[in-house]
């Protein structure tokens, strides 16, 4: 087989076998298909797209490439989430000791801010003494020891992901369903889980921006996702406007706490319980959505989901004091506070600034490998339908970065729009794709 | 600038400006945009096309990479010509001793064997201590001496096209209108000639096998080549059987030489007076192109044109005695025949398998830098239209590789269909794009 054959094939819109595809992706991680072969060949994959069955193939080309984390030793469902990725996404905080209190195990590979987005491992790792670098036998002993576990993207396991996508994110290929598709799902696929449900981000601080374009995603997700042999099932949520009210590593831990205690924002709280109900059906374990978000409710209020983050902490070696004290955790030496232009309501908050203030104020990285600062961040003291009046403060900067600060207090500023009348209220979950 | 956002223009189909183009030419020819980025781009511009001003500031700026041949000089009107590409496409050899024998320059750069068509700098070399790989001094030395040179493309011209055309090799872009066009006139372009005749081929043994896309190539090659300030005409030519009776290096030389003998076959003599004429008349030196062909002609029969030749020769370090007797150029050490399996007519001799089998013959090379045999080729006893008997040979293989002898045999008789009826006659020049 030669590289350049399989180039033009797709060029010409001829359907790839999967004998074809395995032998591209093994070929590229051993380095024998150099990038610029691979990046023709991406490119024509944007124009031409992918059948379902080149997809699959690519997928699991892709999850054979590497480790995989075998948990089929313990005993249990196993389950697993994704989310396109947004801003205030705290939810896998929440979700992952939510779902092993309710008696699923979680081992859930995670990744590190880049562009707007933030990452869980960084924010996990603002608790002092957190580990997050686990071995897969780690990974493994602690899904069975406490059902619960957050670890970094180890570089064996899917390396084919890793390499594709850097060479994607300078040649122009990003933007492409069946790339998208087998990049997330051959992560799932060498996570070991039963059943997944996909978080698909929909608005201004997400990689989707339309509703259509969310759906079509997701559908791609779901229906490739269930030729692979396991249970999927995909919500389109709104990220219009930031979920919750904290943007930044330690703030996010703060409001994942307050979550767990039964308090915190009621839209992050809705959304993971809507995930987390998805992961309940799918494993049979309550037959409505609307049963699994009640069980997971009183899972909250009961305080069990609370303690089995504490022992998630303490199994990877984090400060459990920090988190039963959150004043502990690290603190931004600058505050400063953003204030209502006028009076009226909050009739529009974008994400999409308040993601890039929050880098820029230290939460993020401009480039790979650089530190993060886990004090920084966005604290929103108003969102879409508050009322506010001229002067008041709408937002809280923690600055890691003072240099950046006059550009992050600009695009905080400019994320608000303040008008007369109060908006109507939207809904979070836009719909949902695939489950039982 | 970066180079990920051109190639996301490119991609969304939003036409590029000059300065854009040429920033991408200029860093990759610098290696600061590396072949993962270009052949992104390049496949991107496979399938959004390019715009004329995209063409001609993509071809300026690939002529600007490197040295260009200034000949401004040298009184007179500098000509140039290029051919697509064929088998048995000898013209070059007989039309610049004859472009300088009618008083015009020519500094021309070849290109070697690769593939299934032939080099004129390996054909030239079979002229035993002719020299091509000639300075950018001695080409403008040479051509202001007398009038006509011939030199091997050197890395410092158009060096772009160069990295350009190997990177297309290898991805799946060589098949792109723009790409071909800049390639093409950006040498035409450094070459220094005012005035150019293209030969666009079509046909089996041609990169364009049908005359509709011949015809789009030499549209674009002239509109294009106009815009660039130089005067341009292409000849759509055929291309389905060999050119003359010879395919080979030192075939082709001894070739070359009956027809500035006034002698060899009509049809490499009918392509080479057509496509001289264009010059002529490009060059205002003949009101039509008829006119043009027939002070062509006379120059054959006068023996100036030959004589021209034998100062090239000579002017190149090659062995004067060796084109004055071709008995002397380098022949093979075993000649075989194939015969013809039935009586009757030829009505077709495909170029394509005859050139790959003069190619394993040893005229050609499989990977660059390979060395070619001389002597090695085809020689057609038999072409479209001539009567044969079952039995006769219709051709001689000049054998420099014995171990692919059967291969090269299997194709050279599989080239040749014989039918109980004579064909009708067809045309050699199917069409004619600019020119006056």
């Amino acid at each position: 087989m030669r590289a350049v054959d399989l180039i033009e094939k797709k060029r010409d819109g001829v359907e790839l076998a999967p004998s074809e595809i395995r032998w591209l992706v093994e070929e590229y991680v051993a380095g024998r298909v150099p990038d610029y072969q691979m990046a023709a060949f991406l490119m024509a994959v944007y124009f031409r797209g992918m059948g379902e069955d080149e997809t699959v193939a690519l997928t699991q080309a892709m999850a054979e490439s590497g480790e995989r984390i075998d948990l089929s030793s313990i005993p249990g469902i196993k389950v697993d989430k994704h989310s396109t990725g947004g801003v205030g996404d705290t939810v896998t905080l929440v979700l992952v000791p939510l779902m092993a209190a309710a008696g699923l195990v979680v081992a859930k590979l995670s990744g590190r801010a880049l562009g707007h987005t933030g990452g869980t491992i960084d924010k996990l790792e603002a608790i002092p003494g957190l580990r997050t670098e686990l071995t897969l036998d780690e990974i493994r002993r602690q899904a069975e020891a406490i059902g619960a576990v957050v670890a970094d993207h180890t570089a064996d396991v899917v390396p084919a992901d890793r390499l594709l996508y850097e060479l994607r994110d300078v040649t122009g290929t990003v933007p492409s369903l069946p790339l998208i598709a087998s990049s997330v799902l051959s992560k799932k696929l060498a996570g070991g889980a039963d059943a997944i449900v996909l978080d698909v981000k929909c608005g201004d601080g997400a990689f989707m921006r339309t509703e259509s374009d969310a759906r079509a995603l997701a559908e791609t997700l779901v229906r490739v996702g269930n030729k692979l042999g396991k249970r999927f099932s995909a919500l389109i949520t709104a990220m219009d406007e930031p979920l919750g009210t904290m943007a930044g590593n330690a703030l996010e831990v703060r409001q994942a706490i307050e979550v767990l205690r039964g308090e915190g924002p009621a839209d992050l709280r809705e959304v993971t319980l809507a995930l987390g109900a998805e992961l309940l059906v799918l494993a049979g374990r309550a037959p409505t959505s609307a049963a699994g978000q009640e069980s997971l409710a009183a899972l909250i209020s009961s305080g069990k989901a609370w303690a089995k983050f504490r022992e998630l902490v303490a199994a990877q070696g984090g400060d459990v004091r920090a988190i039963e004290e959150p004043d502990r955790l690290p603190k931004a030496k600058q505050v400063a506070e953003v204030r209502a232009p006028s009076s009226g309501y909050v009739i529009e908050l974008r994400a999409h600034p308040i993601g890039v203030a929050c880098g820029l104020l230290g939460a993020g990285r401009e480039v790979k490998g650089q530190a993060v600062d886990p004090a920084a961040g966005v604290e929103l003291l108003a969102k879409v339908g508050d009322e506010v009046e001229r002067g008041q403060p709408v937002a809280r900067l923690h600055i890691g970065r003072p240099d950046r600060f006059p550009e992050a207090e600009e695009l905080v500023a400019g994320a608000y729009t303040i008008g007369p009348d109060r908006p109507a209220p939207r809904p979070l979950v836009l719909g949902r794709i695939g489950g039982r």
